[in-house]
């Protein structure tokens, strides 16, 4: 099958690989051989975690099977985490595929966002206050880890 | 860990169940044994493709492993499919738990979306015309089964 976008091949200087490879810090939730879960600096809402693959895949067209399974399944620590800390069922879950469809980063992330599609709103314009964002992150993979 | 929303626990009688059963038709894109992809008749955008797992799963909370990796590979075939079909990159990923997050069929179902973030309206309130849908998901099948 033809590569629908060959310009967005994969790139080692994005800002994820760089945490993934420690050059850059996150407010990391959770962690595992596959996955990496931190909060995301630019919320859409309180409590914005993203799921990342330790697979070097720009998008859904790229995840591998064992990465895709690996990846859901940290998601789902995540959001039964975001739960009990935000004390709410509604989570969304959201992947941006292509520059066109809004994503900015490649390498491919899951957004796990306590909010509701009707409420749903842009990313944030400024990062949220960092002391917060750490707070947020020990709540949660304290949940995690319990 | 607790169940956040007991009150949602999985039903029989829900719509997807019933497509799955064979009780309701659907148009349908690809079927494996593990999920099946249709179109949602209340498309967001057109191209509006909805899959979901052959597992009795509410929400991400319920989702197990084998099913969290096929019904990714079943969207990623998909998003592939709607990238050819529709001469577009972009495709949002959505997944939606809990009422209260705006998720209105409770049984687990991933939503694949030909729009962007920026533009992703509400839920259409009347249905489409079935005609085209009908249309689109064979155009979708043509290509994911070549």
């Amino acid at each position: 099958m033809s590569q629908a976008n060959p310009q967005t091949a994969y790139k080692d200087d994005n800002i994820f690989a760089k945490m993934l490879d420690g050059d850059i810090p996150c407010h990391k939730v959770y962690e595992d051989d596959k996955t990496l879960a931190f909060m995301d600096i630019m919320p859409q809402a309180a409590g914005h975690v993203l799921v990342i693959p330790k697979q070097k895949a720009v998008d859904l067209a790229e995840l591998e099977p064992e990465y895709a399974a690996a990846v859901l399944m940290t998601a789902k620590k995540v959001m039964q985490a975001q739960r009990q800390v935000f004390n709410r069922e509604g989570i969304i879950q959201m992947q941006l595929n292509g520059a066109e469809a809004g994503q900015t980063v490649f390498h491919y992330h899951v957004h796990l966002i306590p909010s509701s599609i009707h409420e749903l709103g842009r990313h944030a314009v400024t990062q949220a206050d960092h002391v917060e964002l750490a707070k947020t992150a020990e709540q949660l993979a304290a949940i995690i880890n319990a």
